[in-house]
């Protein structure tokens, strides 16, 4: 199941980074399990990793490489992204740390460039030794298919248990040139620690500085892939990257040029493309729930009653069910984590209808509108708290046995 | 669904607590759905109610009447506690508070008590207006039926989607002479805001100081019902209620006396027994799961831990597979909210297996090992951090297809 019909947008090559895609048989045969990405010399390359604690031996690598030398402008060779399912390498201690760096190793010898200018990443099962030798023995061909017009076979490399790949494209004018964004992501639950995890790669012509693709990743992530929950569980594994070749013929983005808040837009929008994607193709997702937050006294608070209402699994049950249940709703918001809520100030609507008011059903509201909404594949939650100035979006979906299913079953 | 027998105690009467119920049609025909619990005057009675913003009507009428005169052992009357199914009057505004009066008054009329003598309680469904007449209605025979033989009655009158009674029972020598405790309680998840509510009613014949049967219910409520969780939605009902008739022959409970600390065990045994009673009968539930964690800096972290574990959707569903999935636990216990967690000195036990050391699989550990622990219907989850003296025990259930399929289907 999935919400909506997931069609891919066409993939533009973006000059100056090269995707290769194999299958070497990492846990299953014929599907594709392995995919280099390959930045040319000069690009630049930042990411957002897991807050988790038990973080995978491949986020702890990538994150040493990208401190290190992988980005370095005045070294002329190539980076590479590599990128593993079928085994998350996690809860695999000093050995997987091992095989994250012989892996890493191998693909730096293949391509005669240093050991940190190639960054791991793994999803798949925790607690299971990384099967080396298959990447090892899978790498020449994924080298080989390096092309820069393979964007969908990297989107359905990177998958596991996601019913469709996910991309998002965008062109923009930047200083009379066209700059080409291109992403891609993975779910399928936000955020699996067994299958491990929530992976997004975006990539662009355009030449932007270091530190600016620091802050934009960062920036951007926390709007859109931190703006989203299946199940509120988080992986060890989940990674955010994006990376600027530099190959197209705009000059070098600065915030400051009159194009740049089309050009963050147009970026914003991709990721936040790539983050809803994920959650259209939530472990058995049947709807696409944005829960909207008005009126809070300031971000965080605004966040806190949205994810709580996000994670009620009594709510996500009823929407499943697509039962107008407001009761529930109302209850998720009492518990919600903030001081001298004043109920007689709560508004709750459900799509354009307004059901609750100063904490009580309205009057007017009759059963058949909040069904009409409740009906439909996408259903906004909105509540204005009536305390503040702030807006949180978040985005969910709901809770169908099939949720559970796919959960219960996924090792067997 | 349920987990173990839930075989009845066999519930003695307790002199000076008389219980009636009755058949009142408040939603359904045909269903014990009204009960009334008479406490005799000189009785003393404290509760504790949910922390829910949006709590019902009759959370806060029962909240003013017993801060008003309620327990006054001056006053030569009895005192009345009345409960609903069907409806929880929560969510209903002003019209929910004077039905709740409504119904208050008409209890205190036919005993000739003063209003403030009645303490109401509903649970039911969220938003729709209390059937106050039916209620009054069914007074009369609810009254009629009161004596102090019919805990079972009630406790089958309290129920809602619960699959059975739940009830506890315990006796305890006192200054030489028998004191007699009753508990019944309902869930049936924890909590469920629509069907609302948690409810658990405790009776003795002890002779127990006000000030003494505030504090036990609050302190013993609090490693009981606060410790137990189906899906980390709070009701909007939820009450606590321990009374005293003072009838037994044993002197007052004081806590200076030799057999005071007896006496609290029973009565505390009796408060978890009944909290463990609505997990075994959560929504759904095939797994009954302690998740216990020790060597915490302190409490709350441990509690922390805990309900992050216990409320997982990942982690319940693998228990629900009876799958031995720790890599999810190590990932939720990853998300936890502590600080500054060493891996290094982390273990995780499945039932007597030790499965996690040092946050990496322990080298003895088979899959074996861990599938025998999870094929059986009560499994311990228990988690060493390595941090400090602290322990702390939370009690949850599994997350089945049936628990979907009821809060999907409830209100239909």
């Amino acid at each position: 199941m999935a919400v909506g019909s997931g069609a891919l947008p066409e993939f533009p090559a973006i000059n100056g980074i090269r995707l290769g895609v194999t299958e070497a048989g990492i846990k299953t045969p014929d599907r594709k399990d392995l995919v280099l990405i390959e930045l040319q010399e000069g690009s630049t390359c930042a990411g957002v990793f897991t807050k988790n604690a038990f973080c995978a031996a491949p986020v702890t690598l990538s994150k040493r490489h990208l401190s290190a030398s992988f980005i370095n402008s005045n070294k002329a060779s190539h980076s590479y992204l590599l990128i593993n399912t079928g085994n998350a390498n996690a809860g695999t201690g000093k050995q997987g740390m091992e095989d994250a760096v012989a892996s890493c190793k191998s693909t730096a010898e293949l391509f005669s460039v240093d050991l940190d200018q190639v960054l791991p990443f793994s999803t798949g099962v925790i607690g299971e030794k990384l099967p080396v030798e298959k990447i090892q023995n899978g790498l020449p061909s994924a080298a080989d298919d390096l092309n820069e017009k393979h964007w969908l076979r990297a989107a359905e490399g990177i998958l596991t248990t996601d019913t469709r790949p996910k991309g998002s494209v965008a062109s923009v004018q930047y200083a009379g040139e066209t700059i080409l964004i291109n992403g891609i992501s993975k779910g399928a639950g936000m955020i699996k620690p067994n299958m491990a995890t929530m992976l997004a790669f975006i990539g662009t012509d355009a030449c932007i500085p270091q530190t600016l693709v620091s802050e934009l990743v960062t920036e951007l992530s926390e709007i859109s892939f931190n703006r989203i929950t299946v199940d509120g569980d988080t992986s060890t594994n989940d990674s955010c990257m994006l990376f600027a070749s530099g190959a197209s013929a705009a000059a070098t983005v600065d915030v400051d040029h009159e194009d740049y808040p089309h050009f963050k837009t147009a970026l914003k929008n991709v990721f936040i493309e790539l983050a809803q994607a994920i959650i259209r193709d939530a472990e058995g997702a049947t709807k696409f729930v944005p829960v909207i937050v008005e009126q809070a006294a300031n971000s965080q608070e605004a966040l806190d009653v949205a994810y709580t209402i996000a994670h009620s699994p009594l709510i996500k049950t009823a929407l499943f069910a697509s039962d107008p249940n407001w009761g529930r709703i109302l209850a998720a918001l009492g518990r919600a984590p903030i001081e001298a809520l004043d109920l007689s100030k709560v508004e709750i609507f459900l799509g354009d209808v307004r059901i609750v008011n100063a904490g009580e059903k309205c009057a007017k509201y009759t059963e058949a509108q909040g069904q009409a909404v409740m009906d439909c594949e996408e259903i906004t939650i909105q509540i204005k708290l009536g305390r503040g100035e702030f807006t949180e979006t978040v985005w969910t979906s709901d809770l169908s046995q099939d949720y559970v299913k796919i959960n219960a079953e996924y090792r067997t």
